[in-house]
């Protein structure tokens, strides 16, 4: 009742996102990890172990380590609340604190879950270090006309170059204006961002983190922070700040069960992970801190690739798309040895 | 060290997707959930039986059951694999079959994981029952004119309402032009498509299932299924046939852990969780069949939400995105009691 078949035809299927043996068939038409794999080492930018947030979970339930290694923005956005978010880390805010929420297609959210004191019939939470800034909402946006020009030079891609475009405005620049929530979108040393009007502002993408908030014009310390496990969910971009983004392990976060209390929070505080430990990466008390590079999203290397993932031709492909939103371009990030 | 809190401040935090209490103070802007749940019962769609597959997966380590439902796609958009899809069920195929696949941020996939036979050296794989279509790559996509115009009338929004748009071409058919993948995107009878020069095809949203297939001309017979669990992948988009979407149970694919081998397959065999039975919603050896209906997506009600969806103006929100991509305005569904 079973026929012979090759163990290549289940492992082909859905092939899209990973170089393959074939592509070498067709060097014309590399896949858009084949061109990552080979970009010259000119064209990593190394992340300083300070720019990274590291956060250990308790062991999972066969006893396996869990890490999330976080990347945080570097200026001019979101800096108030990373200068928070330092000042939590250095603190040790975070250690015994929680994983809570976890909202299937939306967020896993962190921090303090507040605890049930029975006497006053209250909910108690952490005091939070002293010090923490209060940072204003217009600080959810940058003045574009501030950002350095050279930032958006030969970033992505000639698949969206539009002849349309208000060319005296744009400049040199080559940027999706197919975007339906800005004018258009690009990247900045690294990270999408997208512009409207005169601002400009980090984008919500799958493993993007964002300080958690209370109604308007409360925007958050840092102390609760959450990442994106589902599509993008822009409608919380120039809403929320985004601080970073995860770079190795979202994992063990976008794995969790579901919570099944309102929002996806967990009513039993059973199911809440622990948080053993988040520490900025130049703070660990290791021989060897993580290190980790981002492909220059200004280079020719990136280029191609976001030309590629807008028009994949590799073998699997019959229609190349023709165009891609920008998280679906995800820029690449590689661990590499520390020095 | 813990000051008093009240518990709502944590359950506001990121309260974007549901309808809250505070909506009551501004009913001039409901939020998207509060215009659902006003909906008249004349605004929802039945659902039939026979286009629900019902997937029960073994139970969970704790002992709970998992139930995955799913949608499959109306005429005349694959229904070659549907076909397929119904004879599989009928024969019982996938009984005993297994989810083999979860890439994170990409897919979960179903279906026979191939039996290495020691004798042979041989991976076998569980024959297909007799009579399945081979279904040719044109049927990716449907030739635009052949649909009917009802089907794109007062489709959303308003806000995507773009005067520059050929008139004479989309009649009176409201749609984004905004969409990278596709000249323009709009909903068919509560499915979302995109439209390229002269031809109309589903969209790889969140929680839609495709066919897993080999390299082209191979289009897969629909025995190998897979759903979106992140980003969504529009490259996929007139590439494989989309056959449906998750309506129920979602979190009983997109929770598993993820597979470590090559594409997120499970090396250790031991991962795989085993399917239990697929059944068509009509074939369940159950009194009442669960019953689910969609939100008309060609009603005003649907446009009042669309609306909403691109322009969140409820309390959490202080910039409202003016446009949201179609894979960010999921179709309502809601179960219903069965007859």
């Amino acid at each position: 009742m079973r026929k012979i078949s090759a163990v290549v035809s289940l492992f082909a299927l859905l092939s899209a996102t990973t170089a393959l043996a074939q592509d070498a068939e067709k060097p014309e038409h590399p896949s858009p990890n084949a061109i990552v794999d080979a970009a010259p080492t000119s064209d990593w930018v190394k992340i300083a172990p300070r720019d990274l947030l590291v956060m250990d979970l308790a062991p999972d339930s066969e006893g396996n380590a869990r890490r999330v290694v976080i990347q945080l923005m570097p200026e001019p956005f979101s800096q108030g609340w990373i200068r928070n978010i330092r000042k939590l880390a250095a603190a040790h805010w975070w250690d015994r604190t929680s994983i809570n929420r976890v909202q299937d297609n939306y967020v896993v959210q962190w921090g303090d879950a507040g605890y049930d004191n029975p006497e006053s019939g209250e909910t108690e939470q952490k005091a939070l270090p002293e010090g923490l800034e209060t940072v204003p909402e217009s600080e959810y946006v940058v003045e574009h006309e501030s950002l350095p020009d050279e930032a958006f030079k030969k970033t992505p891609a000639g698949t969206y170059d539009d002849p349309d475009l208000d060319a005296a405005a744009l400049d040199s620049r080559t940027v999706s204006d197919t975007d339906p929530y800005v004018d258009w979108s690009s990247f900045i040393e690294g990270w999408p961002v997208g512009t409207k009007d005169t601002q400009t502002s980090p984008i919500h993408c799958y493993g993007a983190v964002g300080v958690g908030r209370d109604y308007s014009p409360d925007t958050g310390s840092g102390a609760e922070l959450y990442t994106v496990i589902g599509h993008a969910p822009r409608h919380l971009d120039r809403n929320i700040a985004v601080v970073g983004r995860i770079i190795e392990g979202i994992e063990h976060l976008s794995s969790l069960p579901r919570g099944k209390g309102q929002l996806g929070f967990y009513e039993d505080a059973s199911k809440r992970v622990p948080i053993t430990s988040i520490r900025l990466g130049d703070a660990l008390a290791e021989e060897a801190p993580p290190a980790f590079e981002y492909l220059d999203t200004a280079g020719e290397v990136f280029a191609k690739y976001a030309d590629a993932r807008a028009n994949r031709r590799d073998p699997f492909f019959i229609k190349p798309a023709g165009g891609a939103d920008i998280c679906n371009i995800p820029v690449p990030v590689r661990r590499v040895k520390g020095e």
